[in-house]
C-alpha cells in the first residue's frame, strides 16, 4: 500500500502529542483514504452522518498534523470502547444549565470527537451575543487533539481555546499516585497576514506518544519524563506500563514541576469539577480493557472550552495587525547557533498539514495491521 | 529593630516568585508597622487615600505570603517609578469598550496595584450578570502578585484568575533575544470547608526573585534556568545581568521549554495584544533607570483577569463540595519518601500568612536601609 518513499521532518515541533519522523519503510496512505475508512467504520458504528463526518474531521486532523498519537491509529480504540458499550454512537447532546456566557452540556457519553465541536459551537453562539463564551462538558470521551477545537473559533475572528481532562497516568510533585492525566490546552489566536497562533500542547514533560517512539526502538527516555513506581527518577521508556507514572511539566520541583502539576490540576478543576463528570483518579481509562472506577464521582470525563470574539477588545483589524507583528518579531528572532529560527506555536503542524496533504501520510506498521483487523471486521476495505 | 529570631520555614512551595527562608540574622517587623510606614508613602507620592489603601494591601499581601521579591521590598521602585512620571499617582481609570462579559480598561499609568482590583472589580461585576466577566488592562504598571487580584474572586463564589505581561528577561525556546517577561498566571477557586486551591506561578522553570537569593550567596543556579548572551547552558546565578536570559518553563527543548514558551506567549497576547498595551520586548522596564523603548507599540504594560461565577455552571454548594473531596484526595496521596504530603497549591502561602501575621515579617537588611533612606527622603520612620 506505499505510494512512494517520503522522508517526512518538519523539524522540531512546539506541540508535544507526537510528531512522528516517519522511517522510510512506513506506508503511505492519501488523506482521501484514511479519512474515507474512518467515516465508514464510524457510520457502521452506527454515528450518525453528520455525526460520523465531525468525528473523522477531528480524528483525520490529527494525522494531518502530525500528531499521530491521536489520529486514525486510534479508531480501533473508540470502536472498542463502543463495544464496551462506554460509547453511546447516537448521543443526544444537550445543554443542562447555561447563562448569557456559559453552558454545561451533557454529552450523553458520547464520542468526545462529536460532543467537543458540537460544545465549542455552542461556546461560540454564547460569544456572538456576549462577547465570550465558556462551555464545561461532562459525560463525554475521549476528545482527539485539543488544537482541532480551539482552531474552530479562528474563522469567527475569535480566540479559542480547549482542555479535557483524561486517564490518570501522571503524579503531581512528590506524589507516587497517579492522579491527573497528560490535561492539555490549546489556545488558538487569529492573526492578519501571519498563520494563527496555535499554542497546543500536554500539561506534562513529555506526553505518552513520545515515551511510545522510544519503547518501539528500545531507547531510554531522557531523565525528568518518568518516575517508578516508588517515585523515583527513572529513564526507562516502559516505566509507565510498569506502576511508574508520566511527570508534569518542569520535570522536578527545582525546576518547576509543581507549576506543571498547578496546570495539569487547574485542567482537571475547569473540565470535570464544573461540568459534574469524573475528576482526577477517577477519570475512567481510555483502553476499553481497564474498566472504569466503581465509585464515581460525576459522569465520563471532562472537557472546557472558550471563545472571545477579538472584536469584544478592541477592533478585530487592529488585533490582527498587532498580531502579525507579535508573530513577525518573535519569528525573526536572533537564534541559539545551529537553530534556524524562533518557532510560533502552530507553525510545524501547519507545514506538516501542507506536506501530507500532498504527499500522504505515513501509517506504522503496527497501526495498519490494526486497521485492516479492524475493516475485516466491518467489512470495509483500507486501500491507499 | 528586630523583635525576635524566628525561624521561617514553610518547606516547598507551589508558588515560585520567591519564598524566602529567612536567616536568623534577619530582622523582623510588624505587619501593621510596615502597612503604616507603605500607606504613609503612598499617601505622600499623591496616592488618594481609597488608591493608596488598595495599593498596600496588595503589597503587603505579598510579605504576608512569603512572596518577598513582590513585597515592600520593591515599594522604593515604585516610588523611582513615580519621579521618573512613569507612574500617575492619581489616575482616572476607565472602561474604554465593554460588551456584558468584556472590558477594556484604561489604567491611565497608574499603580498596577491599584489598575488591578479595579479591573478584577469590573470583571466581578459582568460576572454577576453575564456568568463571566473577562477584563483587558492597558496603560498600567507592575501590578505586585498576581494571586491577590485572583482571590479577590473567592469571598463571592467565583473563579478569579490575572495574569499580566512584564519586562523582558526571557528567551523563547531556540531565541537569544529577550522577548517576554516572566509572565505570571493564578488561579483560585473556591473550596467549602477546604482552603482555596490558589495557583501563582510565573511561567518561567525559576523566577529572577530566586537568582537574587542565589547572588546574595554566591551560589551557582541549577542547569536550566539561565543562558548565557550566546543562548548556551549556564549555571552562573548573574547570567541574566550579564545580557543573559531566563528559560521558559521546561528548561530545555527536550525538557518541555516549548511549552513555557508557549504559556509565556499566551499571557503576553492576552494581557496587551487584546488590550492595546506594549507587548514582547516592547513592554517598558520595571527599573526607572531604564528608559521604556522609544518605538512603543502600545500604551504601558498590560493584564488580562478572569471572574467565573460558580454558579453559572452548578450549583456552588454542589461545586464547592466536589473541590473539598478534589483537594483532600490529592493532599492525601502517598508521597514519595522524605516528603510529607503532596502540596496544594496555594497551601504553603496561607500557611506562611498566619504564621507572619503572628510572628512578623522578616526583612533582608538591605532593604531595611533601602526604606530607612526612602523614609528619610518623605518624612516618614519606619518602625517595627
Amino acid at each position: 500500500m506505499c505510494l512512494s518513499h517520503t522522508t517526512v521532518d518538519s523539524g522540531p515541533s512546539t506541540v508535544d502529542y507526537l510528531i512522528i519522523f516517519a522511517p522510510m519503510t512506513d506506508p503511505i496512505y492519501s488523506h482521501r483514504a484514511l479519512y474515507d475508512f474512518t467515516l465508514a467504520i464510524f457510520r457502521k458504528i452506527g454515528c450518525p452522518d453528520d455525526q460520523a463526518t465531525l468525528a473523522t474531521d477531528v480524528l483525520l486532523n490529527a494525522d494531518l498534523r502530525g500528531i499521530d498519537s491521536h489520529g486514525i491509529a486510534r479508531l480501533s480504540g473508540y470502536v472498542r470502547l463502543w463495544e464496551a458499550k462506554r460509547v453511546n454512537a447516537s448521543p443526544k447532546i444537550k445543554v443542562v444549565h447555561e447563562t448569557p456566557s456559559t453552558a454545561v452540556v451533557d454529552g450523553d457519553s458520547g464520542l468526545g470527537l462529536v460532543v467537543a465541536p458540537r460544545a465549542m459551537e455552542i461556546a461560540m453562539e454564547k460569544a456572538k451575543v456576549a462577547g465570550t463564551g465558556w462551555v464545561a462538558v461532562k459525560n463525554s470521551n475521549h476528545f482527539g487533539i485539543a488544537g482541532h477545537h480551539a482552531m474552530m473559533a479562528l474563522q469567527h475572528d475569535m480566540i479559542g481555546m480547549a482542555m479535557t481532562n483524561a486517564s490518570p497516568l501522571v503524579a503531581p510533585t512528590f506524589s507516587v499516585e497517579r492522579l491527573l492525566g497528560t490535561n492539555p490546552i490549546a489556545v488558538a489566536i487569529p492573526a492578519d497576514k501571519q498563520p494563527a497562533f496555535v499554542a497546543d500542547f500536554a500539561t506534562t514533560t513529555a506526553a505518552n506518544g513520545k515515551l511510545e517512539i522510544l519503547q518501539r526502538k528500545n531507547l531510554d527516555a531522557p531523565l525528568g519524563w518518568v518516575q517508578k513506581k516508588n517515585g523515583a527518577p527513572s529513564t526507562n521508556s516502559n516505566e509507565v506500563k510498569e506502576g511508574g507514572a508520566l511527570i508534569p511539566l518542569g520535570s522536578d520541583r527545582e525546576h518547576g514541576s509543581h507549576k506543571g502539576y498547578c496546570l495539569g490540576a487547574w485542567v482537571d478543576i475547569f473540565s470535570a469539577v464544573l461540568s459534574g463528570a469524573n475528576y482526577g483518579p477517577w477519570v475512567p481509562p481510555f483502553v476499553a480493557f481497564l474498566n472504569p472506577p466503581s465509585d464515581p464521582v460525576g459522569e465520563g470525563i471532562g472537557h472546557f472550552f472558550g471563545a472571545m470574539r477579538v472584536d469584544a477588545f478592541r477592533p478585530a483589524d487592529e488585533f490582527k495587525k498587532h498580531m502579525d507583528n507579535w508573530i513577525t518579531r518573535f519569528r525573526s528572532a536572533k537564534t541559539i547557533d545551529g537553530q534556524e529560527r524562533v518557532i510560533i506555536p502552530g507553525d510545524p503542524e501547519r507545514e506538516m498539514s501542507v506536506e501530507r496533504m500532498k504527499s500522504g501520510i505515513p501509517l506504522n506498521p503496527k497501526v495498519v495491521e490494526d486497521l485492516n483487523a479492524l475493516g475485516s471486521k466491518f467489512g470495509i476495505r483500507l486501500t491507499d
